[in-house]
C-alpha cells in the first residue's frame, strides 16, 4: 500500500509499504480521510519522544472495514487502544488506562491506504455524513472531552460562563463551537495567525482575535481552555482567569517556563489536564457534528495523500489558512 | 494594650500600642489564644509583599468579647473580612470576594491583648470547650476546605482514595486527620522535621514519613495535598499523583520552579488552587474539632504572647516539635 512516512525531522516521505496485518479481534480499513493533528506536526518536529521515525502518523481517520466482522461499513476510527478491563477503562475513563496506545504512535498509524485496529475501535458513520467531516470527530471528542471536564468543575453552568479559548486550530475553534452551542454567555477564541483568523471569520460565527495586539482582559474569565500548551499560553491562562474560575490545559506544545502558582492558589483557580476522550466522547461528537449543532465544517481543507508532506511545511510555516488539513485517499 | 507587633524582617517586638478602635458594625474582643501560622512566619521572613511592617500579625484568634452586641461571649474570630454583596459573597463563595481583607494583613491582627473586627465575623465557642483547642479553627476550616475541594472534583469518593498530604503543620496534619474521619482509605503525611513527626506519632493516629529518606510511592495517589508550596513539593506531588488524580495546592512558600505540565495534560491531572475557607467552612471545623472527631488535640503548645517572639525564631530554626504554637493572652 501507499503510505505517508514520517522518516526523520521534518520529512514526510510518500511510499509503499507492506499492507498492515490486523490481529486477532482487529479490522482492516480503507482509510478514506484522515486530518493533521497538532500531535502529527509535534512528531514532525521531532519534539514527541514516544514517535520514532520511521513511522506512520494520522490517528484522526475514516474509511471503510475491508477485513472485519461488517466488511463495508463506514467507521470512524477510535484511535485510543485501551485494556478495556482495568478500574479506569470500567469507570469510563479509558483515556487513563495505563497500558493505552495510540495509532501511529507506536503501531501505525493511518496516514496510509490501510490500517489495522481493533474492532471495538469502530465507530459506524451515519448515512449521508460527509466523509471528510467526519474525520473530526477525533478532535472534536478532544474538544467535547475538555468541555465536560470544565462543566463539571465550574461553580457557574456553562449558560452563565464567560470562556476564553486559546488557539483555533481544530480542538481550539471546535471547543468554542461546543461551547456556543452549549449556549456559554461569552466565547473569545485567541489566534494569533491571520490567515486562520480569516478563515474563522468566514466560516463559523466564533469571535475571534488576535492576542497580540489585543491581549485577553485579565481577571476575568470563569473558563479558560489552553489548546496550545505553552508557556506563554499558560501565563495568558493564568493572567485572564478570574477568581474560582478553571482553566483546562489541552495542548502539549511545550513543557517550559514557570507558573504563577501563588495567583492559583490565591485566587483558587484550578487547572484541568486534559488528555483525549473517552468512546461515548468520541459517538457524542459525532452525533454533534452531523446533527450540524456546531456549524457548516466548510473550514476543513482537504489535500491528497501524497500532498501530506507539503501540508506539514505550510502548517509549520504559518501559510495554512485552514484550522484542519484533512488527506483524502 | 500590650502587643506583639512585626517590626522588620524576623524581628518581632512585644510592646505598648493603643488600643483599636472598633469602627461600625465591629465588636472589640479581648484576645485569649491565637495561633502562629505558616503565613505569619512567611511574613516575618518578608516574603509576602501584602503584610507591610510595622503590624501587628495573628489571624487564629479566639477571645471573649469586651464591646458589641453580646459582650462577654466566648468566640473564635472569623478573621477573612469580606464586602457580603458580591456574587462570591452571596454565593457561599466568601473567600473569593474581590473586597476581601484579612486581620493582620492591612489591618491590626490579634497579637495583641485587644482586636476589632465585624460583628459578622464572630463564631460562639461551644461550651466547655478549651479555648487554645478551638484556636485550631482557623487552620482546620483551610484542611476542610482543601478536603471539600478535593472531594467535590475526585472521581472517586474519599472513602475509596488514597492521599498524600506533604507538610505536618496545622494545616497538613488537620487535612490528613480529615481525610481520616471522613474514612480515606490510605492517608499518608510527608514531614522532613524529626521532632514533628514525633509529636505526630505521640499524640495522633497518622501514618508519618519522611519524604527524604522514603520518597513518596510515584504514580499512586488518587489525592494529593501540598501544604508546604514550594517547588521541591509540587514537583513531588505531580510525580506522586496517579492518573485522573487532584492535587489541592495550599501552601505558599514561594513561587518559583517549573511544573510538569506535561505530565498533568497527559495524565489528566487537576490542580486546585485553594485559598482559606467559607464562613461555613469556620462552623463545621469548630463543631468538628469539639467533638473528637479529629482527635485529642494535644499536639498544640502554648506560650506566653509576651514570648511570641521566640517561637518564630524556634520554628524558623526547625526546633520547634508542634504542628502549632498558641500565644496565650
Amino acid at each position: 500500500m501507499k503510505a505517508l512516512v514520517y522518516t526523520a525531522n521534518q520529512q514526510m516521505i510518500y511510499r509503499d509499504e507492506p499492507d498492515p496485518a490486523p490481529g486477532q479481534d482487529e479490522a482492516l480499513v480503507s482509510v478514506q480521510s484522515v486530518g493533521i493533528c497538532g500531535s502529527d506536526m509535534h512528531a514532525w518536529m521531532g519534539h514527541d519522544p514516544r514517535r520514532v521515525p520511521p513511522l506512520i502518523l494520522g490517528h484522526e481517520a475514516v474509511g471503510v472495514v475491508l477485513q472485519g466482522s461488517e466488511p463495508g461499513k463506514r467507521v470512524v476510527l477510535n484511535p485510543l487502544i485501551t485494556c478495556g478491563t482495568c478500574d479506569d477503562c470500567s469507570g469510563g475513563r479509558q483515556n487513563l488506562c495505563a497500558h493505552r496506545d495510540l495509532i501511529g504512535m507506536v503501531r501505525a498509524g493511518a496516514f496510509a491506504e490501510q490500517v489495522a485496529i481493533p474492532e471495538q475501535n469502530l465507530i459506524e458513520v451515519p448515512d449521508g455524513m460527509d466523509t471528510s467531516k467526519a474525520a473530526l470527530t477525533e478532535p472534536g471528542a478532544t474538544a467535547l472531552h475538555a468541555v465536560s471536564l470544565a462543566e463539571k468543575s465550574s461553580a457557574r453552568p456553562i449558560s452563565e460562563a464567560s470562556a476564553l479559548v486559546i488557539g483555533a486550530g481544530s480542538v481550539g475553534l471546535l471547543t468554542a463551537l461546543i461551547l456556543l452551542d452549549k449556549g456559554a454567555a461569552q466565547v473569545d477564541l485567541a489566534e494569533t495567525n491571520p490567515l486562520r483568523r480569516q478563515t474563522v471569520i468566514d466560516h463559523t460565527d466564533c469571535r475571534i482575535f488576535d492576542p497580540i495586539k489585543n491581549p485577553p482582559r485579565q481577571n476575568h474569565y470563569d473558563l479558560v481552555f489552553d489548546a496550545v500548551g505553552n508557556a506563554k499560553t499558560r501565563d495568558t491562562s493564568i493572567a485572564s482567569a478570574r477568581p474560582g474560575s478553571i482553566i483546562v490545559h489541552i495542548g502539549l506544545m511545550d513543557n517550559k517556563g514557570s507558573m504563577d502558582v501563588r495567583r492559583m492558589t490565591l485566587q483558587e483557580i484550578t487547572l484541568i489536564g486534559c488528555y483525549t476522550y473517552s468512546p461515548l466522547d468520541l459517538r457524542v461528537t459525532l452525533r454533534k457534528l452531523h446533527s450540524g449543532a456546531l456549524g457548516t465544517l466548510d473550514w476543513i481543507e482537504s489535500r491528497p495523500l501524497g500532498d501530506g508532506g507539503g501540508a506539514f511545511d505550510e502548517i509549520h510555516n504559518g501559510d495554512c489558512a485552514a484550522p484542519k488539513v484533512v488527506l483524502q485517499i
